[in-house]
C-alpha cells in the first residue's frame, strides 16, 4: 500500500495519455452487430492483444469459430483476447473480463459529436464505447503501464479474457472458455467492470443479478382468422381467453399471483436489509427518469428490493393479434401471449417453470373454453448473487474508500449479465462487479460518455483493488 | 307474368352469350385498390356505360373527384355509371346498385386458373369478379337485353347506380349520390345484389345487417418503453391494466358484460323467430368451414341469432406492445387495446358509446391504477333492418319461388354493407338484398367463381322480380 500515493500521482499526471489511448480504441468501429464491421472487430481484438503484448503479457487470440447469419452467410467471429500477466505461483490470480465491441452508433441517430471520435466537453468524454466497455478495459491497461513505469511489482497474477461479441450475446465465448478451461483453472477471484453506478455521485459494488424465465401462452380458436361481422358471436375467441389468462398473473401493484413463487425466494437477512438504508438512491429522480405515472412503492428500500432481490412479472405483448395502427375487424385465430419472470435466489428456472405451468393449467381448466391452450417456456437464466462480505468485495470496497473517501453502496441489478455466471461457474472463483461509470453514461444510447473524473478515479480504484486483493 | 316462360327460355338459349359478356368484363382488371390499375377501373366504368347505352338507356358518368393516396399522390376516382332505362311516369322506379371493381388477384396467390380469364370447370365459372360483383351486374344487363329482343315492355322504370370503388370503401360514392340527389328522388324500391346465399343449395333474401362501434383503449405507464430487468417490479404496467380491462368485456361464451346493452336490443318477434326454424343452415358445416374448436351454441337458431340479430363483442388486438415472433423483455410504455361491438336495432352508435364509455370508466376507477387511461371510439355504423314482409321482399320471394320452386330463406348478415344504408337514406326507398351467388363462391379469395346454374337462374330471378314488383 505504500506505493499508492505515487501510483495515484502518476495516474493524475498521465491521464491525458490514457485518454488518448481510449480515443484510439474508440476510433476502431467494432460494432459486433454489423456484419460490415466484422473486420473492425477483429482489428479491435488484435489492437488490444498488441497493447497487452507491449506490456510484456503473454497473449493469444482464441479462435471462436464462425457466426451463422440469418441470411445463411457465415462470418468469422472476432477472436477473444487472452492475456497472462505474471506467473508467480506464490501469488493469487485475478481474472479480468471486459469487452471490446460496441453497440451500433451513427451521428444521425442524434449524437452531438462523431460517436467514433472521443470528444471532451465539460469534463465528459463522449464516444461510443467510452463507458461500455472500452473505458474500463483501457483503465486496466493504464494501471499496468503505470505500475511498470514506477517499477512496482504486481502483487497478484492477472489473466485477461476480453471478448468482442458481448453486444451480440457473447456468441462463441462459452465455447472459447471451455476449450481453454485449463488456462483458467487457477483463478482465485474474478472482476468484471461492465455495469454502472446506481446514481451519479456514489460508487457501488454489485453483488447480485436477477435471472429470467420467459413464457409463451398460445391459444387457438379456429383454423384461420375470422371476421368479427360474419362470425362475431359464434365462437369463443382466443384473444378473449388470452387476455383473461394474462390478467390473472400479477396485481396492479406487482404482486405475483402464482402460488408458491413467494416461498421460493430467499429470506432477506438483517445484514442485507441494513445495506439498503445506506444506498444513495432518490425515488423521485427514478420516477422522473422513467417518466412513469406512478410507482409501486414510494419507499426507497421497497422499490430497490422489488427491482433487485424480489421476483417480478412483466407482460410483454401478443403475437398473432392485430397490432398495427387503425381499425381492423379481425377475430384472430391463434394468439400467443408473452410474459416473463425475473427470478432471484433461491428460485431456479426449473422450479419456476413448474409453478407457472401448473398455475396456468389450473386457470385454463377454470376457464372452460373449448379452445386449444399451450404453454411453453423459453431458455431460462439463473440469478446470480455473491457474498458481499467476501475478500473480493472487501478489497473492492477498501479501494473505493481510499479513492473516494466513502464506502460504496452494495447493489444488485434487476437485469442479467450472463457472462457473470459463466465466469463464476467455469473458473469456480468468486466474481465481483466493479463499475466505474456513472448512471447517466447512456450506454447503448446516443451521446454515450464517461466522465474524465470517473475514468481517472476508476484507474486509481482498480490499482488499489489489486493491492487490497493481494493483501 | 304471361311472358315469363318465353323469357326463361330465351335466357336458357342465350346463356353462353351472357357468359361471354361476363368474360369480357372479367378481363378488365378493375382492381380499385391498385393505383396502377386505375386506368382499367375507368375503362370498366366506360365499358359498362357503353353496354347500358347500347340498350338505349340514358347514361352518364359521375365524376367523383380525386383520391388522395397516402404517398401524397392524387389519382382520379373512376366515375360511377348512372343509367336511366324507362321514364314512364305511370310506372314505379327501381334503383339497382352494383359495383364494377374487384379485389386484387394474381395467379401466384394460389389460383388454379388466370383470375382475369373466365374459365369454366364442371359448371363453375372461375374468375375475379365472377360473383363479386360483375356477375350480378351482367345478369341485370342480360335481362334487359332479353326483354328487348322479345319485344316485352319493361313493367317498371330502372335506374342504375354502378360504382367502381366498392372494394376501396366506396370512396366518392356518397358525394356522387348527394350531388345527384335530384336524379334519384323518384325511387320506389332499391335492390342490391352484392352478397351470397347462406349455403350452397337454397336461395335467400337478406333483410338485415349489423352496424359497428369500434373502440380504442389507450393506457400509458411511462414516457418511454422500459426494460423488464431494470424496471420490472417498480411500475404498475400499462399492459397489465389493459389485459384486465379487456378481460372484463365479454364472457367466454360471448355474453357482453357491459350493463345496459341487452336492454337496447329490439325484442324478437314471433314471426321473426319462426323464420329461423325454416332456414337451411348446418351447424356442423359452419363449424368445419371456420375450423373453430368450439361454438358458442350448438343450436342453429341461437347461432344464427348471435351472428345476425344480437350484438357481439370481439377483441382485435393491442397496438404498442411487443407483437413480433420471439422474446423481447420490454415493458411497453403505451398500449392501445382494440375491440368492437356489432350493433343491431334498436342500438345506435351514440347510445352504445355512452354505455361502453361509462362501463370502462367504472372499471378503470375500480382498478385504482396510477396510469393514464383514455377511451376513444371510431366512426360508428348503424345497423340496417328491412321489413321482410314488404312489397319488395314479396316480389323477390315470389320470383325465387317461380325459378327455384322453393321459398327463399329470409336472412340477415353479421357484417355491414354500408352502401345499403346510404341508398336507403338518400332515396328514402325500401332496400332489399338479393344475392344470386352461393356461399362457396370465394368472393375476395382465390378461385372466386359463380356457378353457371346460379348465374342463369339468377337472370331468371331478376327478370321475374321486375314483373312481380310491378304487379
Amino acid at each position: 500500500m505504500e506505493h499508492m500515493d505515487a501510483v495515484f500521482k502518476a495516474i493524475d499526471e498521465h491521464q491525458d495519455e490514457f485518454i488518448d489511448l481510449l480515443r484510439e480504441s474508440v476510433a476502431i468501429r467494432s460494432v459486433s452487430a454489423d456484419p460490415a464491421r466484422r473486420g473492425d472487430c477483429i482489428r479491435m481484438s488484435e489492437w488490444t492483444r498488441d497493447q497487452l503484448r507491449n506490456l510484456g503479457a503473454e497473449t493469444s487470440l482464441w479462435d471462436l469459430g464462425k457466426q451463422q447469419l440469418s441470411s445463411g452467410e457465415e462470418l468469422p467471429l472476432p477472436p477473444a483476447v487472452f492475456g497472462v500477466y505474471g506467473r508467480d505461483k506464490s501469488k493469487k490470480t485475478l481474472l479480468i473480463y471486459g469487452h471490446l465491441d460496441v453497440q451500433p452508433a451513427e451521428k444521425e441517430d442524434g449524437w452531438n459529436t462523431d460517436p467514433f471520435e472521443l470528444t471532451e466537453i465539460n469534463g465528459k468524454l463522449f464516444g461510443r464505447g467510452s463507458t461500455d466497455d472500452k473505458g474500463p478495459v483501457i483503465a486496466w491497461i493504464a494501471v499496468l503501464k503505470i505500475l511498470q513505469r514506477l517499477g512496482i511489482d504486481l502483487p497478484i497474477n492477472i489473466k485477461f479474457v476480453l471478448e468482442c461479441m458481448e453486444e451480440s450475446s457473447s456468441e462463441g465465448l462459452d465455447k472459447g472458455l471451455e476449450d481453454n478451461i485449463d488456462k483458467i483453472s487457477d483463478i482465485t477471484y474474478s472482476c468484471i467492470s461492465d455495469n454502472y453506478w446506481l446514481g451519479r455521485n456514489k460508487p457501488c459494488l454489485t453483488y447480485g443479478l436477477r435471472g429470467i424465465c420467459y413464457y409463451f401462452v398460445e391459444i387457438s380458436c379456429a383454423r384461420q382468422d375470422l371476421h368479427s361481422g360474419i362470425n362475431g358471436g359464434s365462437v369463443p375467441e382466443a384473444l378473449n381467453d388470452l387476455m383473461w389468462i394474462m390478467s390473472q398473473l400479477v396485481t396492479v401493484d406487482g404482486q405475483i399471483l402464482i402460488p408458491g413463487i413467494a416461498e421460493l425466494v430467499a429470506p432477506v437477512t438483517k445484514e442485507e436489509d441494513d445495506l439498503y438504508d445506506k444506498i444513495d438512491f432518490c425515488v423521485d429522480t427514478f420516477k422522473n427518469e422513467t417518466g412513469s405515472h406512478g410507482l409501486i412503492s414510494d419507499s426507497k428500500k421497497d422499490l430497490l428490493m422489488n427491482r433487485w432481490r424480489y421476483p417480478s412479472l412483466s407482460l410483454h405483448g401478443v403475437e398473432g393479434a392485430f397490432s398495427q395502427p387503425g381499425a381492423k375487424t379481425v377475430i384472430p385465430a391463434k394468439v400467443t401471449g408473452k410474459f416473463s419472470l425475473r427470478i432471484v435466489p433461491h428460485m431456479t428456472p426449473e422450479a419456476t417453470d413448474k409453478l407457472v405451468t401448473s398455475y396456468l393449467e389450473s386457470l385454463w381448466a377454470k376457464r372452460k373454453s373449448p379452445n386449444t391452450f399451450k404453454i411453453t417456456s423459453g431458455h431460462g437464466g439463473m440469478p446470480w448473487v455473491a457474498d458481499f462480505r467476501d475478500a473480493n468485495f472487501s478489497a473492492g470496497s477498501k479501494a473505493i474508500e481510499r479513492v473516494y473517501g466513502m464506502t460504496p453502496d452494495f447493489t444488485r441489478e434487476g437485469g442479467s449479465i450472463p457472462v457473470t455466471l459463466t465466469i463464476q461457474d467455469l473458473t469456480k472463483s468468486p466474481v465481483m462487479l466493479l463499475p466505474i461509470g456513472a448512471s447517466d453514461d447512456m450506454a447503448h444510447s446516443q451521446n454515450e460518455k464517461i466522465n474524465r473524473e470517473n475514468f481517472v478515479k476508476g484507474m486509481k480504484v482498480l490499482a488499489a483493488y489489486l493491492f487490497e486483493l493481494a493483501a
